[in-house]
């Protein structure tokens, strides 16, 4: 077991298990990225991403620029969701100005024989960069470990990149059900051993991005994401090196419409984009005081960060409010953790994202009061 | 008052009224278009998509193509949703295997002060195109016109083309909302005169395609999109030149989780994409027997047309079933439209679309006996 230092800001831990805190903590997704020319710069000195993600000093580095910059109440790992598939060798590399590619694509019975779990060592540079930043954090607040779940694993697996119609992985999902269950079986245990890596390295929270979740059909949706998100889920340990509950959020980016689906997930947190409304979210998910819920995540849309300070604030407001009365009681209820609907743009000005989270801390204190 | 050939196949109109039929009739979205070689074809003699989309026999033409091959029950009026942008003196274009583009985007307020409903005399060749469809049609099937919503239509007027983040439209809807509630008044003024336009030249239906309704976070939604969807249905006319009511059809994409919210709008049916249960949506909006209630248009993943005949009879068999029983009584009932959750692919076998039309006819009809 290694020792950290003592946790400084609980606020997002205390979140996620539904505990009140002073003010309700975010975060943002994707926060240590290109929109933060002191990001770029270390990208340059890498001279790719994947030279950025697998480097222990500079995915440290990164991941604790935007904590120099604002008060935000977690860390995340700076990596990648396609780490696991490239560990299954499919090779992955991000082009310039370009989206992620994988150099081999897993479209036949052939491909999807070879593929299995893969041998953790080829992902130690993952667990050495947690390891790194939460000693570089110091205590100042937990690190979130995260992974792709196995249906936008597949995607990208199946389509070998980026798509705009999910083409090829839909047609086999709809002619070959039998080969997309298999790839969608090994990538679950390969995320869940994954995760478990990640906890054992030191993250305190883990979260599952299913972010091509929402394209899937109604029906589609629970039988090739959802039972293999739950899959993920029943394999995850519970409590991190330090002894503390690991808590555990699941992210499906269009998946609003299934809310009341995922509310019997084995998790702690569940995120929602910015077409959810937060209040009827908490209705469906959120729990009554010392009952069972789901603390939620979200959810402001990443555009609201081009409007001026005065209107950022005025649609944080709305979001802040869209959830209700903050939980203030000394057991459990319904809780917020802030965060966007979806990671942040790369042309997003910094100093709008100071007037964001000056916005979040200020309204949500003042609901408090 | 022109005067047409008696309709053979009402089924259609009577499922857009909840009136029963004898199986649940269907149209594609985008039924006319390039996955068929034919349409290709004629595409290619008229030189580009506006030279097609202007010429009144190429329109009526591609128009009938797919109801040469399939027994389909609606036809659709071959157009774009872009034309009255156009007609605004935006400069629209379709490069070859690109999108949409206009020359001139709408960014600053200069550029709205400029904008006006247009003359519809600059649309003369849509209200020819249906008109003359109309008489070829010849009573086999009604005829549907259609709009790009008010919403939709911005979207493409101020970023100019096609968007993968919005963030050019969405930047004027936070920082200048008077701004984006100004073109969207015009847009909606636009497309209702437009619509009756077409209900004039002798469309039996008109849809409203909310095709970026979806983008917009909960709240924006309501004020950008439904809003002004609302403004335009209020403006139509509700019967045409034989005297029949026009049914009013409106489709947001990702709308999902809106549906409530739509019920109260003043139209016939409401379109739904995939990741809605049909049977859920048919508890919110459907209504009961002869109460008030929207019919239900949709809602099957194109992509489901990439596997093989025996699998899309499956997934149509899903999608007829998750609707639940067809109403088959003397009033009005609860009742869907069969159709997909999206355009149809342009890489789509002709051969599935014709196992696609015999299972909705087929499975349909069995439920019904």
């Amino acid at each position: 077991m290694t020792s950290y230092a003592p946790l400084q800001n609980d606020t997002f831990l205390r979140a996620c298990m539904r505990q009140a805190t002073p003010y309700t903590p975010l975060w943002l997704m994707r926060q240590a990225g290109r929109y933060l020319p002191e990001y770029c710069a270390t990208r340059a000195r890498a001279g790719s991403f994947m030279g950025l993600a697998t480097n222990t000093d500079y995915a440290t580095e990164v991941t604790l620029q935007p904590l120099e910059r604002y008060p935000l109440d977690a860390a995340i790992l700076f990596s990648d969701i396609l780490t696991v598939p490239d560990a299954m060798g499919l090779g992955l590399s991000f082009a310039q100005g370009e989206g992620p590619r994988f150099a081999t694509s897993v479209r036949d019975e052939a491909a999807v024989d070879k593929l299995e779990v893969p041998d953790m060592e080829k992902l130690r540079y993952v667990f050495d960069a947690v390891t790194s930043i939460r000693k570089a954090l110091n205590g100042r607040v937990p690190l979130i470990g995260f992974s792709g779940s196995p249906w936008t694993l597949a995607c990208y697996m199946v389509e070998g990149k980026g798509s705009d119609d999910y083409r090829m992985v839909k047609t086999m999902l709809y002619s070959r059900p039998d080969l997309m269950h298999r790839i969608l079986a090994i990538n679950a245990d390969a995320v869940a051993t994954y995760l478990n890596a990640q906890i054992d390295a030191g993250a305190q929270a883990v979260m599952i991005f299913d972010s091509w979740g929402g394209v899937l059909a109604d029906g589609a949706f629970q039988s090739f994401s959802l039972e293999y998100t739950k899959r993920v889920l029943a394999q995850l340990k519970r409590v991190g090196t330090d002894g503390q509950i690991v808590p555990r959020l699941v992210f499906t980016k269009g998946g609003g419409l299934w809310l009341k689906e995922m509310a019997p997930l084995d998790c702690e947190v569940l995120g929602v984009d910015w077409t959810v409304n937060l209040g009827s979210a908490r209705a469906l998910v959120g729990g009554a005081e010392n009952g069972p819920g789901k603390a939620l995540q979200g959810n402001i849309d990443p555009n609201v960060l081009f409007a001026p300070p005065a209107q950022i604030a005025t649609e944080v407001g709305r979001v802040l409010d869209s959830f209700g009365a903050p939980y203030q009681g000394t057991g459990t209820g319904p809780t917020q953790i802030f965060n966007l609907g979806h990671g942040i743009s790369q042309y997003t000005p910094p100093e709008n994202v100071a007037a964001l989270v000056e916005a979040v801390h200020s309204h949500s204190k003042a609901q408090r009061t």
